[in-house]
């Protein structure tokens, strides 16, 4: 059996999310039910290098799987996306060692978070950004953005993927660009808690908005309590761009 | 009653094209039920410069109508937005002479299409590219548009509205931009028959794969015969995008 790594896109808003349940469509589900068809007969399982939630984009998720050893693995990519369906695609494929984990072997994520900041929503893009109202500032977002840097425990901004886990993570750079009426967050850290890439970008946009002190943001972290975030970022504005190994 | 110019937005995908029709899904369609919530009692009827086809998208359709003198202008836009439903915005109102009429005083039509250009499509741009695989020639495409600017029977190209009406129109420009993986076909004219802009741009895409001489352009249109187009343009990869008076 040979490793595989492949870096895949998806459009989430049909998707309750990657990680794969018993009852409704995900993107691993998809990814697996596509590869059990190119390999019937063999267990196909797939690890994912992120669980994005239910509406959220991927440009660049990561995932690995087991190939037998005989499959031409450059005609891999055609294969799987001639049974995948069209809001699920695979880019790149590489075979790597087995010690490879798309997950425990990341050394970091970037999201970008996608704001429309118009008075008018716009048809086409209202999948793919969050229509905000209210002019944002960018100095304030950059204040804002700033608050995050660093290793910080992030408990007030997630919730780890099992109960009671560490909730320390280091975010490493954020870097926010205006293009026209859009406003972009580029996020990357060493690992993501559930729902923090949204909090973070809802909180930056409350900043943005002259509705929260960036100062303030340091406080909140200190409280470690969920509770105290009071904007999430709706899922459809974010994507998970890129892995790093 | 004033008359209103309104530019408008929307997402092709799920309308069965602009004009109204008795049973199916239309932006007409949208607009007129929109417009009686806002003016209940009143016939509120609309008039459309351009009939885009099934699928085919809109950045600047224009459209205008009446309103009650008493109506505020200002607040015209959120109103409209405010009960249409997200695939289709209102951008832009405007108050105009009565003279004005959407399609009779336009002077021009900007048509985008969008080719994606690689191996493996996009899950992401599915519904607003069209994906070829074969590598296109950028040079191959250029002279290929330029057989088509000028004015020309286009009756081998697409079908007037009006069954026997006049097939001569004018293409006064086409630029063809390259942008990372997307090709993009910028095509003005004065106006357009029904499926002309997907005729030219599928022409276009068949030089690019090197399967029609450029030359052969001329001949194709001196047959005027509809039947002699291989390739029509899927419509997702289609946008009106701006229309001049």
């Amino acid at each position: 059996v040979r490793n595989i790594k492949a870096t895949i896109e998806y459009d989430g808003t049909d998707f309750c999310g990657f990680q794969i349940q018993p009852s409704d469509r995900t993107v691993q589900g998809e990814l697996e039910r596509a590869g059990g068809m190119i390999f019937p007969g063999r267990r196909f399982k797939i690890l994912g290098a992120g669980r994005t939630d239910s509406g959220v984009h991927a440009t660049g998720q990561v995932i690995s799987f087991g190939v037998p050893e005989a499959f031409p693995v450059d005609r891999l990519c055609g294969a799987l996306n001639g049974v995948l369906s069209g809001d699920v695609r695979v880019k790149r494929i590489l075979e790597v060692p087995d010690s490879f984990h798309p997950r425990y072997s990341a050394k970091s994520r970037t999201y970008v978070y996608v704001v429309l900041n118009r008075v008018q929503g716009s048809a086409l893009l209202r999948r793919y950004t969050w229509h905000v109202r209210k002019p944002l500032s960018i100095e304030a977002i950059r204040s804002a953005a700033a608050e995050f840097i660093g290793i910080r425990d992030f408990a007030s901004f997630g919730m780890p993927h099992k109960s009671g886990g560490c909730t320390v993570r280091e975010i490493q750079d954020i870097k926010i660009r205006s293009r026209g009426d859009a406003i972009l967050f580029h996020i990357r850290g060493n690992a993501f808690l559930k729902g923090m890439a949204r909090t973070i970008a809802g909180t930056l946009v409350e900043a943005g908005r002259g509705e929260l002190d960036p100062r303030d943001i340091a406080k909140i972290m200190g409280m470690r309590d969920r509770r105290k975030i009071r904007v999430t970022a709706p899922p459809q504005g974010l994507f998970l761009t890129r892995v790093e190994y």
